[in-house]
């Protein structure tokens, strides 16, 4: 098809032509023996012993290592609300980096609806073909409920990357930053500018990795979130309970004041004077994709650590140095859910990487280390363990 | 796991540890500009360029070669409703024999739920990431139903395998039985035992292919279905107006007296006594497995011709004829749905594989045979673009 849209000269079209997925089968099938075994009638014996020993399901057919990429097209990459097929580029770069990375099988489901109940009716009735779900680009606020509600029904694990898997690898380098800078978690005053679901899903995990709560400062777009404002969704309305415990006020430059710490998961800019108020010697990752929150350079003159989301500047925060992982290890313990635990183990094990030559400019492994997804895994699904929560 | 369901002399249950599938990319990762363009944040061009010209997706994503084969369990193989767990294996199967004979990549979609309107919104959903549904071991009469709204709702085929698959392969395999015995498909008289999922598409088929309705009979458990039935489902009520222009009442061996043509896709067994009432120098097909209607031996004693659908005797009436290269060429065409003349494209296909060879132990081709896929494909696609139900 010729297209004004396509522009020949970009080879990222060429690259794309017929997506970047196939399925494979890691079974013969070319003599009648072999398809009396992979199909009828053979198969038969095996779906007989799966009916009769549910759990049998996780030994015999590819649930152990499959994952379903969902998305309803609400909140793709920085484009927005741009619908399920416009997505599937999206879902199928994420199956690659799964398959690349971790070995997982993960196939891209993308949503003819952006309701939330029909989304969980959705994907609660297609878990079975499954051994985990990842919840993908879907908005605010209706991605905290779909989580939620999901991750309740299902004995599958369950993972919003775009709240989780950015969270983990803020938490991972945010560790290895402090160790740099010779700083604790727990002494550092945090802000975070953005409220929408990577916002919400970072405070809480920085809480849980043990930054203190009351030294956090949120921002949404109408400023510091505090117990006094009317305007807040229930998710907002927690943060203002978990955090601010001296009840700040004002826009991001007062939350800004005095603060180590600025992670920016907005997209909305953040001026040069707003930084300047800051503590010297801090840490800003700013992390909106193309246009950090604020430019690398003048984050340059304010902090001594400076990481974003993109690939041409040091410290890519990059959420494939999580999900990889968290799902390989999630899956192979047969765990039932992701634990708080689990992700602090992932991001405790991404910042072991490179913990033992650490500089300013590497205090996150590279997106493509191979390294990382492993060890991830391997620290995932001892977590599981610890936390309870397998099937088996 | 320890199991005291699984035989662990039987090589199904090794052959299918960790079941039978993998996803693979097909673009190289492994620089940061392999990354960038496969990824973030170059596919976000591609997200778009589809977001702009929706129809994009057929060129610049999987759906044009990628398949949902989606059961709810209720109707597997033999097994009757063992649920989306266990029916797994065979959809996995299923997916394996598309690839193998086809290229499709087919992904297996269990769904945890049996409800008529929630296994049609499921499928609604989740359409917009595959190029065609495979419907696969839904029982009757929901399947009809479940088929028929899915068909009209989305724009992409909706094809029932037990249905169609079944229907398409019997056509074939009497095309060239009738050839063999120089008889012509309006002369036969026809005799259908079972009036399930493949029983009413059968009868359909064998119509749109050139058998005189008038001359058709359909037994289910009750006997032949006439129109002075109290107990009819609609289904079976519209079966009674097309077929048995005679009213013929009475069980199958009422049905079968002069008969040339037996068909049986019920599982029910018809004595001997019923057989040989039937015309001599006729044709049995008899379908169950992995107990045909008739056994073969006794069948071989009352028709020139007879066929099962077991592997371990002659002329093996097998689905997978059909499925792989209908998909194949529905896709290729970009058809938005598959037609009857579609279908009965494909029979004749498949019959002409083996039209220069015919003998009564070779009506239709082996399952393994490599010919038949791309020669339905073609066929298929070819009839799409007659009857014109292409999307471009």
């Amino acid at each position: 098809m010729s297209s004004s849209t396509v522009d020949p000269s970009d080879p990222v079209f060429d690259l794309h032509r017929g997506g970047k997925l196939a399925v494979a089968s890691t079974v013969p099938l070319s003599t009648r023996e072999d398809l009396s075994l992979a199909y009828t009638p053979g198969v038969a014996r095996v779906c007989e012993a799966i009916a009769a020993e549910p759990a049998l399901v996780d030994d015999y057919t590819w649930v152990s290592h499959a994952v379903a990429v969902v998305t309803d097209g609400s909140a793709v990459l920085g484009l927005g609300n741009i619908g399920p097929r416009a997505a599937l580029p999206v879902m199928e770069g994420k199956a690659v980096l799964f398959k690349q990375f971790a070995g997982v099988d993960a196939v891209p489901v993308c949503l003819d609806t952006q309701d939330t109940e029909e989304i969980i009716a959705t994907v609660r009735a297609l878990a079975p073909s499954f051994g985990g779900i990842n919840l993908e680009d879907i908005s605010a606020p209706r991605c905290f409920e779909i989580e939620r509600r999901l991750d309740e029904a299902l004995p599958i694990p369950v993972f919003h990357d775009d709240q989780h898997g950015t969270a983990i690898v803020v938490l991972a380098a945010l560790r290895n930053a402090a160790a740099l800078l010779n700083r604790k978690l727990g002494d550092l005053r945090v802000v975070l500018s953005g409220a929408g679901a990577a916002g919400v899903a970072v405070t809480h995990m920085l809480v849980a990795g043990g930054v203190d709560p009351a030294a956090v400062v949120v921002c949404d777009s109408r400023g510091i979130i505090h117990a006094g404002r009317a305007d807040l969704t229930p998710t907002k309305a927690a943060l203002a309970e978990l955090t601010n415990a001296d009840g700040r006020t004002g826009d991001v430059t007062a939350a800004l004041r005095g603060a180590d710490v600025l992670i920016g998961v907005s997209g909305g800019q953040i001026p040069a004077e707003a930084v300047a108020g800051m503590a010297p010697g801090g840490i800003i990752f700013a992390l909106a994709n193309p246009t950090p929150e604020v430019h690398p350079e003048v984050a340059g003159r304010y902090a001594a650590v400076v990481a974003t989301g993109r690939s041409d500047y040091p410290n890519q925060i990059n959420n494939v140095l999580a999900f990889p992982g968290v799902f390989k290890g999630a899956l192979a313990a047969r765990a039932t859910r992701v634990t708080d635990g689990m992700k602090v183990a992932a991001a405790d094990a991404i910042a072991q990487v490179v913990a033992d030559d650490l500089s300013a400019a590497a205090i996150v492994p590279s997106p493509l280390d191979p390294r990382v997804a492993p060890a991830v895994a391997e620290a995932v699904a001892e977590a599981a363990r610890r936390d309870g929560v397998t099937r088996s």
